[in-house]
């Protein structure tokens, strides 16, 4: 995992601070073996590969419409990708939601388990927090499963600080 | 606060549904003595009436450049206004921002403290609720100050649903 630490820091420094959501962004990658890993924030993905990707993890199917709509209106997407030759692998993904100026939350956040446990959902998230802190978001959230509390605290994210809850509203 | 109550249902029934974020959209709004209280999803608030109502609550203040473009970037805005004559005055605020498809999150709830106590802060969360359910979002969520959580539960918000912890990245 360090090995795969020091290359995505590498690749992170040298990848140029952009908006987000210009189409076609990709950072400059991390070349390992014959295959590449590379991130980009083009919004132009293959939504049956994307849902491919979440049916690795045992996602609920969601109708492909709205996957749609939510990948144009999120404030930022990240999607992760191996390369081998000219194939391209969709690995990973997340977005995250904004008013554009003080918050952003961060949804959808997917590595394939083939490629998990290699420190590659942190150098998404590394990505993501990133992208977000370029464009002057001061409060960055998210909502986090139980098993991954521990993964995300290990990024800087705190549960509840100060007391604040996370909330979410039922219908009667 | 069972009379603002039964005056704000039946607002909310006579009430048309309309998208988020039409401009001047006004509620037909109820008539309590010689004060009328409405909500509006209308963008165009003036900025420093919105700060002077912030202020009244203590909230510390924001740039008014970056308040403006998280207006505008929010996925729902609604204010109350007290009307009496001719004379307007903003006397709460929410806002959601959103994917516009699956998720919503609601942020900076205020009601100015003149008219707290009365269910007008339920009627304005009422009014976001129903509004993003017209919208077909379906996961509404929110991160709630400890000392309003029992105010959110009561309105169906419901804390750490299935273990789910909401998570605030800090800088290291």
């Amino acid at each position: 995992m360090g090995f795969w630490k020091s290359l995505f820091s590498t690749s992170e420094t040298t990848t140029a601070a952009k908006p987000p959501g210009i189409d076609g962004m990709a950072s400059p990658g991390v070349v390992v073996g014959n295959s590449r890993i590379f991130f980009s924030t083009d919004r132009e993905i293959d939504l049956y590969e994307l849902e491919e990707l979440c049916d690795a993890v045992g996602w609920s199917r969601r109708p492909l419409r709205k996957v749609k709509k939510a990948i144009q209106y999120s404030f930022l997407v990240v999607s992760m990708w191996e390369q081998r030759g000219t194939q391209r692998r969709l690995i990973g993904f997340s977005r995250a939601t904004s008013d554009h100026a003080f918050n952003a939350t961060i949804w959808d956040v997917v590595v394939h388990p083939d490629f998990q446990s290699k420190g590659l959902g942190k150098a998404l998230m590394r990505q993501m927090i990133k992208r977000l802190r370029n464009e002057d978001i001061s409060n960055i959230t998210l909502f986090a499963d139980p098993h991954v509390i521990d993964f995300y605290r290990g990024l800087g994210f705190m549960p509840d600080p100060e007391g604040i809850k996370g909330m979410f509203w039922y219908p009667d």
